[in-house]
């Protein structure tokens, strides 16, 4: 293939929540290097957090997040890394990538590092194929296409919104899993991308995702977790139900598999199971929910359906924990801040002055 | 692995359509010589199919079917692979997998022999997740499981009824699309089993493929396709819709991706043009009404599902073509036809006398 620039190279800005200095970043410098990186500093905000020397960057503590949002910020998680759609908020790019910082670049089977991100662009440039099943996988791939029986006014597809990348070694499971199975890791490299078909909802996880920021920025919200909530671990399950259903009834494309991250260590399954528990009984009545909830047709941006959703999530999880009515009204709060900050940095306000930085 | 005799050695059946001798069956030796064939051969009955020393079979020509089926014999397809699904009807057991005699045996990405036939079972034997995505694919396979998110009440899974395998080489394209790429080869081998998700309709090829004939059977009817129809070359298609729709409305699960076979050779794209022709426009009405089909509540048996089908195809497609009015009266024949033969296969009636051959 013919050397090429960084694709999107000033379009696409990388958010990363962490609590600890970055040094995964050294492995991952030939392939994220060229593109601004938005932190988000979880914890103690007067803890000095260190980038290596190269990247560009704004970070983005605890403190900074309740000066720019003021009464606000009571919609940002604390000690949880939901705290990361803060960076989508403050983001002015299209298209989002973001990366836990115990993430590292995996290799594919021939023993070739996997350049993430590049597969990510080529996944959100690329349609989606979400109303009939494409047994090829991704028709858009080269050496692919659709099959026999595909209808053929579908083979435009539609614009993909969100790409959901995948985890060698460590797999994302939860608490239960990861005590019955604390050894298990994840050597199969599936090379296929995928589009989750209309009406499916999926388990979207943070670590290695990629999305259309003006497409479906606005329902990437993370929810209420950690500090102060009821539940921890389910920040990006709660994004991934609530930008699922709005995707489908946009008629915008969610596509997961490639690329591959390596995931290097799992978290504690015992602090895990803490954090998680409510959320295992609950999604048990969030998932029948989100399977049956119907946004109406006046809904036509995403967030118009966001409020929709806030409000049938108001009144349809209340009787489950009390919970949800906060959540509810942190989904309002969360959209108000959107449309306040994205009209604000639209603008060119100088809103996030003193905290813009760089390691270059 | 440990040796271990065939897989359901008393309990599978293989079906192969076929107008020409089946040396291709040599290749298969070591995976399928112990399994019972039914074959089905297509157009001149007088024609001798030469079948490889050591297998096993069963085999039904025109003048046979004819015969077995009396006036019934018309909803059997003539000139067209549709006529497989006369041997499913044969079957006395509760498994076929079903191969064209183009398909030999593919190597995975070490170079080792695939043993397609034992794939398909361990797919029909394991459940299928049709309600909830898994983005880490089977999880039933060693070395997967569920991922954080999964509700816990949905990993019970439900019974499997099709495992629809796919193929290196010579992919399964349409006339338009060999046309446009007379040379593309699919050689990415994707490792990955997967349910497709209720709700979602796919193109099932008829090429490799199994299923469970006590579940699904009555619903694997190939349709009215090649000699004196207006179509051919959507037998498998339209038995595709079919089971889908009914496995759906059943909680029956669909799985595809592995077990791959190479095919060996496109079929010739000008003479597949003429065939599919109609079926190319038809499509783009047929799918919306398998997509929007509702069977009702008291349909909880196969032959009922199919028959409710049958009665909304002759409803809601005879607009489009005098030809579904017809298909949708070879529906029920199928219907009458396959209990009349299974209940005669149960009571060990001489159905088959004549017939039973063997190359041993």
């Amino acid at each position: 293939m013919a050397v090429r620039g960084p694709l999107l190279k000033d379009e696409l800005d990388i958010v990363i929540p962490t609590i600890r200095d970055l040094a995964f970043l050294e492995q991952w410098r030939p392939y994220l290097s060229p593109y601004h990186l938005i932190i988000v500093q979880d914890g103690d905000p007067t803890k000095k957090i260190h980038v290596p020397e190269g990247y560009d960057y704004e970070l983005y503590n605890r403190n900074d997040i309740n000066r720019i949002l003021g009464p606000k910020a009571s919609c940002i998680s604390f000690k949880d890394s939901a705290c990361r759609c803060f960076g989508f908020m403050m983001s002015k790019k299209k298209y989002i990538f973001t990366i836990d910082d115990d993430c590292w670049v995996a290799k594919d089977p021939s023993g070739h590092e996997i350049n993430a991100l590049e597969q990510h662009i080529t996944n959100l440039l690329s349609p989606s194929t979400p109303f009939f099943f494409n047994t090829l996988y991704d028709p858009y791939r080269a050496g692919a296409d659709f099959v026999r029986g595909y209808p053929f006014s579908m083979r435009e597809g539609v614009a993909t919104a969100i790409s959901h990348g995948l985890w060698l070694n460590v797999p994302d499971y939860d608490a239960p899993t990861q005590l019955v199975k604390p050894s298990e890791k994840n050597t199969r490299f599936v090379d296929a991308v995928m589009t989750i078909p209309k009406g499916t909802l999926f388990p979207m996880c943070g670590m290695n995702l990629a999305f259309d920021r003006e497409m479906i920025g606005a329902a990437m919200y993370f929810g209420l977790m950690g500090d102060g909530q009821p539940i921890g671990r389910y920040d990006d399950m709660w994004a991934g139900w609530c930008c699922k259903v709005i995707c489908d009834h946009l008629g915008f494309g969610v596509k997961t598999g490639l690329p591959y991250i390596h995931h290097s260590k799992a978290s504690n399954p015992f602090v895990n199971l803490k954090k998680e528990y409510k959320g295992i009984f609950w999604q048990e009545e969030i998932i029948p929910f989100f399977q049956q909830v119907v946004l109406p047709k006046e809904a036509v941006t995403v967030e118009q359906c966001y409020i929709e959703l806030a409000k049938q999530v108001g009144e349809k999880l209340n009787g489950l924990d009390p919970y949800f009515t906060k959540l509810s009204e942190a989904m309002v709060t969360w959209i108000d801040a959107w449309t306040e900050i994205t009209a604000a940095l639209k603008e060119g306000k100088p809103i996030s002055n003193g905290v813009a930085k760089s390691s270059r």
